[in-house]
């Protein structure tokens, strides 16, 4: 680590808890530069938090990502640290949460328990290991603790994504979320688009949950109001709405089915 | 303060306005390591504001916090500044927001009225005391200004907590407030239950709010939206629902009573 | 610059896309200190994230500051980046955002085209330019960088606001944005209020909108849940409700127009 490591935060807490761990981290390591990445992540969604810390890490400084979104808090789902070939340290539960990220950093170099009570808060509440337990473990991180002090190595969780379905001139998909403008991402990239529906000049014409989407580059493509699917910033298709919200437009939530065709 | 003095912010203000405050905090003390604890405070709620704060800065380093919950701005309402037993300085409005932190800080050492006028913007607004009295104290603090130069002493305002009621075989308790995620915090200690109930195993069933809630350490100990009763991370009774809202499944409100019972 | 430039990011983003940014800067510039003023601007509302700029600037360091409301991106529409008079280095769409700004900030001294593409992430995307084009020069700017060095000069476009109608007796002024706390901000200034119906007294009834508002210096001045009209903290007329919201009691909305008399 440098002078002054890199920390970034990301759970669905909302600001306070998340405050609170950012002071845990502070007052661990004074000279690290911390950064929340979202405090904002939908409660309890995994899926959505991975695919941000997939799309958000690989533009960050190399450093140590705390992430908890852990609806098993309490239970008996592991606290871990993983330790990236890029020389990143991810600290979160395993959930499989943070298992894309580590993919597209060089993959899982080491990855160990964070047992070592000497590594926490002296007291460890049931409710709250992201201030007890994860943000001590990321303060320790950033001041060069050594990962094999944590405890034992672990092989951690995959995340398991729904895989899209190629049929005879559709291609059908799961919303892996809303992103925050209301976009649909979907669990299909563009080679799986051109698979199940030939070649697609922009501009063509597609039924998309049953409505005319135009396939475009951009939201600027199509008027106002209008629907589109488009390859988005982190290489997925997404089904946006120029200026608008396809969340709301098309009633899809994370883990529906779309069903995508050509226009007639 | 050390070389690089920390400085919390909890505003009830949304994104825009608190960045304003740490805008000229920053201006004034370029040194300083800023954290906003909060901007998402639910408006004009001091005694949520409160809670967070006694929650949250026991587990900040020690610094200046910065808090401004303040429906009274620009009336007789007094800005003050308070030195605790730990070291901190704490900033805001005198309607007892930051008193309750102050106990757990070691109590209030010191307390001024914000009144010097060179301590604060040149010009002040009937509107904005955030940016024109309370951060430049903030910043002049964690700059080393001398807490004496602000004003005279004053005896700041108690924040008047609703006492929980032990009745024969019963629990009445008011809602503090609702978490990020919902939950129900209580002005209540398990001690209180205990008196109210007898001793509880975890795992047992009560009639809370005329509903049946378990007893539990932790949310993953009750099915997926099933409720429970729980010891929330600072000690206060807490009504949650697994991996749901418990504001929304209770219907209940900061200022709401509740009654708990055990289960038949 | 000093040492350690000071950044800050205003967006309509939302949490994860802005953090993305900023860790995009802070990978460029590792020594800059960076303040997100707001990820939570109204989608695609121009209007509101330049009266932002222009109300929070002046009480920032400073610096670069680097804006992203861009309903355009991916369109013909230019990237800019804008130097002041004050010394500021403002970064953005050219679509009007940063020009309120640029003129209380001593107006535009220089504004460049971002067309170099050495200084923009080597894959620019067509949906995320935020994270391809805008952060990274504001990442260069606080390294440093010359601002010529980004490509040829440019004339910048012009925010354009609803001018007040001063009329007999009258007002008639448009809605500018609703700010976090629901108050109606107006594009009108008190000059213009006394222009149309003559010096008022703090206290003295209006008509605004058909109901009865009192013109007043601050919320407290009104009972809770009373309306009243005020100078904001940035100078313009403003509708608010004490400890309440004016957007939901009035349901006016940005671009709404509203006309205010003397009561009887």
């Amino acid at each position: 680590m440098a002078d002054r490591p890199f920390v970034s935060v990301t759970t669905d807490f909302g600001a306070g808890y998340t405050g609170i761990c950012v002071g845990v981290i502070a007052r661990i390591a004074p000279e690290a530069r911390v950064l929340v990445l979202s405090d904002g992540v939908t409660r309890y969604a995994i899926v959505e938090a991975a695919m941000l810390l997939r799309q958000a890490l690989p533009y960050l400084p190399v450093g140590i990502h705390l992430a908890v979104v852990d609806p098993g808090v309490g239970t008996a789902r592991k606290p871990i640290a993983v330790r990236t070939g890029r020389g990143d340290l991810l600290v979160g539960p395993d959930n499989g949460l943070l298992m894309p990220a580590a993919e597209v950093l060089g993959d899982v170099a080491e990855a160990r328990l964070l047992a070592n009570p000497e590594l926490r808060l002296p007291e460890v509440s049931h409710t709250f290991h992201g201030r007890d337990v994860f943000a001590p473990a990321a303060g320790h991180l950033a001041n060069g603790a050594d990962l094999a002090g944590f405890g034992p190595t672990v092989a951690p969780t995959a995340l398991q994504l729904p895989a899209p379905v190629v049929g005879e001139a559709e291609l059908t998909a799961t919303v892996l979320y809303a992103d925050d403008f209301g976009s649909l991402v979907l669990a299909a990239h563009p080679a799986d688009l051109h698979k199940a529906l030939g070649p697609l000049a922009y501009g063509t014409g597609l039924i998309v949950a049953g409505e005319s989407v135009r396939w475009a580059d951009t939201y600027g493509a199509v008027a106002r109001g209008e629907p589109l699917l488009y390859v988005d910033s982190s290489g997925w298709l997404a089904l946006a709405v120029n200026q608008g919200s396809a969340a709301e437009r098309f009633g899809l939530v994370a883990g529906s089915t779309v069903t995508l065709q050509r226009g007639r």
